[in-house]
């Protein structure tokens, strides 16, 4: 028996097909393995390069007992740090985000480096080396503009996944983006329940009137090749996008679904953006006035980028949205979303704040609901793991690479 | 060693006459012990076939991990269930109470029966049966329009209470009455303390002002038969009720007292009430000007309902009063009060709801504050175990049936 | 295996000159075993005789699940009784200080005298005898007007430090102080923290500019002989000090430092008032025109007194304050400050309450703050034990103490 044994116990009651055993949602002993051991061994969606533009400028990533500030260094590298000082280990950043020319502890003033370096400390012992010190690092990718970071000292390979990504998303510059909007939403429900419901379109006709606007429910499943449901429907559609892809393809587009190969943690897709629109916004119009991107071809659909376990993506012509999800605690997760549009985009004059987040602000919101409803009933002892819909296998995918995944890591905590 | 160790210590060391172990009061252990196992296998009282008068009308019974829907179906059986969907454990119902025709998840719409039966569910894989995924029934009992549920499978014998419930209260028609007044106070005490508390009037001289205008406290003991504490007054009372015994027996009524037999859970008694009230009113006259029991004989007194381990109950001549009592943490337990009336009464002609509740409002506030003292001092290195007074002795009979209970059921999980 | 198991495991883990292990600042298991085992070995600072004025004053110290009634007895003894009664528990005292004849029980009105023997309880069974039924009684010591507490049965002995701090502050007549302000601030930082942070001035330049007016840092070790940290301001400090002292020595005064002497936990000092201050004020002049201590040569220096594991106090020639720290949580703890002056002190004519505190009440909520840096950073996996400066010996001093005692108090529970 060891401290993770109910999760051990929970994991073999999993059934493919079906949600998971209630424990694994709502139980303190889940939230505690989840952060202290399975999402440490995956890499984490943590931000943007825009969210850390300028040398100095920092960004915290909190989930837990997680804390890391990610910083702009002066050679222009984005890093990763624990926020703690060490010295006594107060907390050296406590806004969010903000822009330093250094690190300093507001405790004892001991100052570091934008590369993790201790500069000064006063008043130390004999022997006390400042090389021994600094902060200590965390691991970090930057795939195409977008900030990964591993809380492990092993972690897993990224090449393939940030390769696939970053050759697609490429063309959207995010390097030339700044973001224009983000909010933090606190839904009371388990992350794993968040990213759920971020996996399926099942409840989106009846629940997202915003976001049906804009979005083709194709990217869920619904419509697509091999899917029976409505075989009519899926036959159109089918016909529809053979015809876009082949003019994605004449652009010089990747079109094929990439679709968490086999060990590996990645969905990208471009997808026609549904009802004509040319971006996602409540009248299918660009929400800003200067395009991020300029290959040709790009401006009905958009690039859409799931990740495994905490994030997805949209691309569109005219701005980007980015959401990473962390949990607080075993019934709390924030949801940040940021919005991007291109860096000399003028707010007031080339996009309208509200404008530019209002179909996915709204998704949210409605989200946030439908997740809460979601764990209050898991929470209650009438739950049993229940059977997925055909229209629920991302969720089913999603599921499976957490079970795996925290197999694995338990297999290798235990002796 | 199970995970209900401490449990079981607590329980060997209770002492007969005296208040329970710190630790079965305060601690989490008794409280999860409690909430997922004691309370599991006995009848809980959850509400009246008033607050579920008309078919679709629900009503939910929540406590601690469990949520279950009462509502009456089409054929105007009252039935329970668990209150969370069969596909990914949604909670189906969210307010306290309301009316529909159908249970539909608010979700993904599975849609349910008033009957617990799923009669839709979209795009379900094949072998999908809707008959293996309806809702998860539960115990229910209607005794006499008493609505009682027992969450365990093999619920205890209930037709000796409840025939004898039912035979007496049946009288104050419960089928024709209506919820006038509901109150959810919410005390800052573990369950027990607030139980112990209404099992005893060895505080309300000093604490109940209104409720002494019309509450007879001998029936907690206070001069009845046996009591030696106050002789003379005992003698006097005692010809008082024989008295109005006498009366009663000749109007057909019953006089004699239940007091939890061995091995049940219920007390039944007839007082006359006090200072020549007719009500348990502030100024002793009617609440409602509709009288709801046409039993002669029945003006001047009131039936009194105690049951073991969750609810009391007065049946006054013009109106009725149900407590229900439920734990919401180790430290904070819901009282739900509800006043009912004869269904015909109009509010603000024949009753004045702040008049109808005014007595066990103010007694529910100061028993509320007395119960969050008593869990306060509990709660503190300081207590040990005191022994009950004379006039506390149904404390001791509810604390038994506790003790005993948690016992059986420990018993029936250890190895 | 036992149930304070962790705490033994980062106990051994502790290295000296370095801060503790994460876990015994910032989890449950330490905060449990701190407030029910390591602090219940040791004598806590509570409150000073002019808390507990007058006969039947009382004065509550509340700390996790302890809660005690200090309380002055008719015959002028003060005394430290358990707050629940002994008959069902219930707490006695619920405001934290008053007055009263009598202690009664607000739930069924039993009834104590100021000593703690119960005086009356209506209506108990046969055998029932009220001599062993009284409050429990709890450890006290008055140091010169200081009072302590132990909740142990076997508290250590108190003699030395007794003695120590009696012949010192007996000057300042706390036996004819009143209170004249008291503030209660709730930080959010385990006790520790708050203890480590008031053993050191290496934050002070910085993060206290009230306090650096009046405070001499050399009690903190800076330019104190045997401090080689800045030589030159030493040596002139030093010789500074010299001829205080042989002043101080002439007016009979007490001047060599007390600094927790082998076994024991007091440290007492006189130094000077820094900047020609006269108290520890703003503008570096007396806070009240009635001085409490008459003796000759004591109008430019303070005399200090620490002690571990919860207590700092200062006493200047018009006004005495004093701290007193306790857990409410394993992040969370109270700190009470009190500012005292001569009981004929007239507030608006002798003394300005808020001039009376200025001082510490803004150093504390500077304090609070870093200490809740302190907390934050530490919680954080990033966190790791960091070496003490030499400006921290007393943070390591107050460390050693905790690490020992909890030592200590481990042995004596372990098999």
């Amino acid at each position: 028996m060891t401290v993770h044994s109910s999760v051990a116990h929970w994991l073999d009651q999993d059934q493919r097909g079906r949600s998971l055993p209630q424990g694994l949602y709502v139980s303190r002993e889940a939230f505690e393995f989840d952060t202290q051991v399975m999402l440490k061994q995956v890499w984490l969606f943590a931000c943007t390069v825009a969210h850390v533009k300028n040398p100095g400028d920092f960004y915290l990533f909190e989930m837990a007992k997680t804390s890391v500030i990610i910083v702009r260094g002066k050679d222009g590298a984005v890093r990763a740090f624990h926020n703690s000082c060490a010295h006594r280990g107060a907390k050296l950043c406590t806004e969010a985000s903000g822009s330093n020319p250094r690190i300093m502890c507001p405790y004892h003033q001991w100052t570091y480096g934008l590369d993790g370096r201790l500069l000064a400390a006063r008043n130390m012992p004999e022997g006390f080396d400042k090389a021994d010190n600094g902060l200590r690092e965390v691991n970090l990718a930057n795939i195409g503009g977008l900030i990964f970071i591993c809380l492990s000292d092993n972690p897993p390979p990224i090449e393939h996944v940030a390769a696939d990504i970053a050759e697609r998303v490429e063309i959207y510059n995010l390097d030339r983006c700044k973001v224009a909007v983000q909010d933090e939403l606190v839904e009371h429900a388990n992350w794993k329940l968040v990213m759920e419901n971020n996996r399926e379109c099942y409840h989106c006709d009846v629940n997202h009137p915003e976001l049906m606007q804009s979005l083709s429910t194709s990217g869920f499943g619904k419509g697509l090749p091999g899917d029976e449901a409505d075989a009519a429907q899926g036959a159109r559609f089918e016909a529809f996008l053979d015809e876009r892809q082949q003019a994605w393809r004449e652009a010089g587009l990747y079109t094929h679904l990439v679709e968490f190969p086999e060990g590996s943690w990645h969905r990208v897709v471009r997808l026609p953006l549904a009802n004509g629109a040319k971006s996602q916004t409540i009248d299918g119009q660009p929400a800003s006035r200067l395009p991020i991107c300029d290959h040709p071809g790009t401006e009905d659909s958009s690039l859409s980028v799931w990740t495994q376990p905490n994030s997805w993506h949209h691309f569109c012509h005219d701005h980007v949205v980015t959401f990473s999800l962390t949990p607080l605690d075993a019934d709390r997760s924030l949801l940040r979303t940021s919005w991007l549009v291109h860096e000399d985009a003028v707010e007031g004059v080339d996009y309208d704040p509200d404008n530019l987040a209002a179909v996915w602000r709204a998704t949210n919101a409605q989200d946030g609901s439908l997740s809460e409803l979601n764990h209050a009933g898991i929470a209650t002892d009438g739950y049993r793991p229940g059977v997925y819909s055909l229209e629920e296998k991302l969720v089913d995918a999603f599921k499976s690479f957490y079970v795996e995944t925290a197999r694995a890591a338990l297999a290798g905590i235990e002796p």
